[in-house]
């Protein structure tokens, strides 16, 4: 989707035991996205090192709290909530993500739902989602499963 | 989506301040579905009351962890990761919820991602789920934002 | 006494750990007592399956939190104090009790002080309680030490 | 009971708010007892400041751990496990106790079980020491509830 | 000391609260230097935006944990140890840094030591670093006291 | 410099793995010095023995907090803060000192500033301290690394 995670957690920098604490690295191609995800142990605090983002999380009471931030600026997506980031611009950008947990853990909606092992049956999806089954099928398609 | 949910968080009951408890009541009509969801800052048991249930969660690495459950038994789905329930049968179902928190919170991804206030641009979404605008505007049909 | 717990913690169901909670369902016989007891590492919401229940606990400052629970009704117990429940009824009752970790620990009173391996000199019980020698050595005839 | 507490937490210092630390000193006289109790929120560490303690704490299987101590020793009882300090001799002892809590809190069994406030009724507690409740009340006259 | 720091703590930003993250940039003068310093509350992670610093920090039994770092590379210094970064080029240079609190304090030892406020004794600093009071006089001169 | 700790920590005593809690005692002789230090896992309350001390921390916010303290007086020093403790008198004096935690590690600022191993740069040392070189290479004198 035109981002790509570079990631300095303690499964990476087996040093980070312990200390609470960790980075990533995240580039973005013009117009990428990294699609709407989550940390389940960790608020996530970003540093924009060049190029300007479209960034957003949404709240437990369904707010979407976004902004553009641009080189320099900082932005907090709070623990465990959905969050994105996207590159509106045709240049490439560049953030450096800081978390509050050496192993922060990453679930993104789109292959954490349409690409599980085992799958989730179609007709949950379907049924949650409002679709057809096979619009969720199409979906799928896109989410490989990881093995 | 068929199940209904009686919350007994701190918002409902003050003198659960501090307690690091809370629980709900979850009922589930014939082919109920509580859609894939999660909570920020707690796990969560189920002790199923009546019933039966095809429970799962998804690891951060991409697992589908799934069973059917009866009444009788318990569930565990760990704190901050995406998971859901749904009632295969053709009877009610019912379960207590226990959480490790007064104040768990709960972020269901359709209504977040679909039913945000603002909205998420559409263009974004498209590109999250690999699918044409068109899709992502029917399925926000379905999730009104909430005030 | 008329009260018989079923454990569902980590020692029980391994796949618990690092959870963060667990539940255990306790039965009460026609007039049974879960007599006083506490759980040092954990806070306890029981949500009433059948029957009525006396409730309580004791605070560090000597009040006596107590009320009479029906069929669904939910009550909690804060972390580490002194607390019971009582089945006045001349009918079963049963809850399910969760807890804020996976391995909450249970002191209860009587077992501990007059059951212990090795037992609590009986002058050290007496002075405790104000009664004679006799007295303690009476009550430990109910409390065999368990090995 | 021959023993006296002169606290020293968070109600008496407000300066050890967040501090996570409290200290007090217990003064024992000949023969005194500090009888079982817990604090929910500490452990708790003594070190002997004059004379000769027997001391232990119970653990939640059932084991009595107990030790006699003499001046400049160091012994620790757990978080909220029911422990107790006797004075063996015929002189004065005295120890500085330490938590780990600004706040440890204390619940005395006797105190809270037989002195609270309103009263635990007589035959729940007759029933939970197998002795009679005129037993019961002859404990209770030795602990009036505090108001 | 050739060292600029532009902090993005809670105190400046209201928003970081219970976050438990925070951000500071640290920019350095050729030659420049951080001097050693600790926060109480939070490990450090630093990114080198630009240039090449030596950092260092001191473990608790005495060992200097130190490397030269260049643009890209990531360094962590453990909670509340002592740690220091200086730019050994003639170019200058600058870093993210990254803490898991959104408060960390900070304590420099230089400032703290020989410019409290009040002073600490000169008698007393002269005992600890084994130097004439002069010495401690002189120092004292270039750490003006913060009102 | 006049002051010796008897450490009751983890290391020291297994047992204390998972209390939360140590405790210490430390004597001073007439004069002595516990200098400038700081535990980087707990605060510390002190309880006088015996004598009078002349005891202080330092703030964040460069305040020194000092006050002198008598037999059977408590002070407290913050979590990861420096500070120290003086004897002014001409008489031995002791405290007995609690950490809230079972492993609270020591940073004596001149042992591990001057003594570090391998050594901390002259001219780095020089530069954070207002001094010559020469000063440092004194200064690195008293304090022998320790292997």
């Amino acid at each position: 989707m035109g981002s790509a995670i570079t990631a300095g957690n303690v499964e990476k920098i087996p040093g980070l035991n312990m200390m609470g604490t960790s980075m990533s690295r995240i580039d973005y191609a013009p117009g990428g996205l990294n699609p709407p995800h989550l940390h389940p142990r960790a608020s996530e605090a970003i540093f924009v090192l060049e190029g300007r983002l479209f960034v957003g999380f949404l709240t437990t009471t369904g707010k979407l709290i976004s902004k553009h931030i641009n080189k320099g600026d900082v932005f907090v997506f709070p623990r465990a909530l959905l969050h994105f980031q996207q590159n509106p611009n045709n240049a490439p950008a560049s953030v450096i993500a800081a978390f509050d947990s050496q192993n922060p853990g990453t679930q993104s909606v789109g292959q954490s739902l349409f690409g599980a092992n085992p799958p989730i049956p179609d007709d949950l999806l379907a049924k949650a989602f409002g679709v057809e089954p096979q619009v969720i099928q199409k979906v799928k398609g896109k989410f490989p499963a990881k093995k």
